[in-house]
C-alpha cells in the first residue's frame, strides 16, 4: 500500500482530515521511559525515530547527551522529562533538572505538574513552577509540555491544570506520565482541547499501543502522541490498520 | 494482649530474637509517596507516626519542610526520597536534590541509584553518585539508603549494586521504590544481608501490608520497613496476628 492510500479518516462522510503515514510518525514522540533502560537501547531509539521521521524521542535527564549525540543532524529532537513521573520534586530542583537538560542539548521539556498541590488547591504554586519552567525553555527556544496526571484528577482539576498551562504561556498540556496507571483516553484530549484551543498542542500519552489507539486520539484533537510503539504503530498503519 | 505478650518469633524451637509491638513500630518509616498527597495527608501521616512511634516519614521532597514542621520536637524524623522513582535524573541533580531536603530538614536521605547505567555494566557511576549523596548526607549527620530496585535486577546484579553502596559507605541498602511492580521478598533481603553484612542495614519495601509480611522481612535480616500500612501492621500485630 502507498502511503496516499494509506490514509485515515477518509470514509464516506467523514469530514476529518485525512492523515497520512509521514504526518502520523511526525506526531509521535518515541519514548523510552524504562529505568532499566540502557544506552544501547536509547541509540536504537534514536535510531528507529531517524528512520521513521517521529518527532522526538522522550528520554529520561541521564540519556539526553547521548540521544543529542546520536541523532546528529537530524530533524528528531530530543525531550527531556523533568520532575518524572511524580511531580513532587521541589520548584527550584525542577527547574535545575530542566535547565540542565537544555544545557545537554533537550529541545523539549515533559514536565510533570505539582498534583498534590493542584488537588489541593494551591494553584499559585503550581502556575508559578510551570511558568518558571515555561520561562527557562522559551529562553533557549525550547518547546514545554506541561503533563497534568489525567487518571490522577477530576474533570474540574483538568480544566484548572489546562488553564494554568496555558496561561503560563506552555506550548502543549500532555494527559499522562504513563506510571500512574491509566492512560490517554479520547474524553480526556476533547476536554484538554476545548481548554487550551487550538494555539496550544495537546500531547496524548500513556497506553497508546495500536494505530486505532493513535487515529481516535489524534481525531480527538491531539497534535503529539507520546508512546513506546511507534514504530508498530506505524507499520499497522501502513498495512491498513485503521 | 499485653506488649509484653505481643511477641512474634518466641515460638517452641525458634532461636530469633523476640520482636515487641514498640520494637516493630520503631522499623517502620510511614510512607506516602502517592503523587496526588496532598498536606493534610502529609500532616495525619506524621501525627500517625508519632502516636506509632514509627522511625520516620518518607515524603516526597515538596513535603518535606512541612513535615519537618509537624514533627516538632518528635524523635521521628523525616526521609526524603531522590530520584524517585526511576533513578535516571543526573547526578547533579540529584545531589542538589538531595541536599535541598537536608537543608529543610530531611535527616533520611533515600535515593535510587542509576539502574540502566548498572544493568549496563557503568559501575563506576554507579559508584561515584552515591559517593557523592554519601557524603552529602553525612557532611550533616543524616542517614543515607540506597534503593536497588531488586525487581529489575538480577541477583548478580543486586549483589553489585549492594557491594557498590557498602563500598560508598552507605548507611542501609533498601530493596524497592514499589513504583516498579514487586517489592520486597524474604530471599532478596537475605541476599543484600548476605553483601553487605550486619552494620549496615537493609531496608525493605514495596508491598507490605500485612504483620506476618513485615515479621518474615525482620526475620529475614530487613532492620527497617518501608510501609503506608504502618498503622494496620502494628495494630494486626499487637492483635495478636503473626
Amino acid at each position: 500500500m502507498s502511503e496516499d492510500q494509506a490514509r485515515a479518516g477518509a470514509g464516506e462522510g467523514d469530514t476529518q482530515p485525512a492523515i497520512g503515514a509521514t504526518e502520523l510518525a511526525g506526531c509521535i514522540d518515541h519514548t523510552l521511559l524504562r529505568p532499566g533502560a540502557t544506552g544501547v537501547e536509547i541509540d536504537r531509539l534514536c535510531d528507529e525515530a531517524k528512520s521513521y521521521g517521529f518527532a522526538a524521542v522522550c528520554v529520561n535527564p541521564v540519556w539526553v547527551e547521548r540521544a543529542v549525540s546520536r541523532l546528529g543532524q537530524s530533524k528528531v529532537v530530543v525531550a527531556s522529562v523533568v520532575g518524572f513521573p511524580l511531580g513532587a520534586s521541589r520548584p527550584e530542583i525542577k527547574l535545575a533538572e530542566a535547565r540542565r537538560a537544555l544545557d545537554d542539548g533537550a529541545r523539549e521539556i515533559d514536565m510533570v505538574i505539582n498534583i498534590g498541590r493542584l488537588i489541593e488547591g494551591d494553584i499559585g504554586f503550581v502556575a508559578d513552577e510551570i511558568k518558571q519552567l515555561t520561562a527557562a525553555a522559551h529562553q533557549v527556544g525550547a518547546v514545554i509540555k506541561v503533563i497534568i496526571e489525567t487518571v490522577l484528577l477530576t474533570d474540574d482539576q483538568k480544566r484548572i491544570a489546562c488553564e494554568v498551562a496555558a496561561g503560563a504561556g506552555a506550548d502543549f498540556v500532555k494527559t499522562s506520565t504513563g506510571f500512574a496507571g491509566g492512560g490517554a483516553t479520547v474524553s480526556d484530549v476533547a476536554l484538554m482541547l476545548s481548554v487550551v484551543g487550538p494555539t496550544m498542542g495537546v500531547k496524548a500519552s500513556g497506553g497508546i499501543r495500536t494505530a486505532t489507539d493513535a487515529l481516535n486520539l489524534l481525531r480527538a484533537g491531539a497534535t503529539r502522541l507520546g508512546t513506546s510503539a511507534g514504530p508498530a504503530i506505524v507499520t499497522e498503519f501502513v498495512n491498513g490498520v485503521r
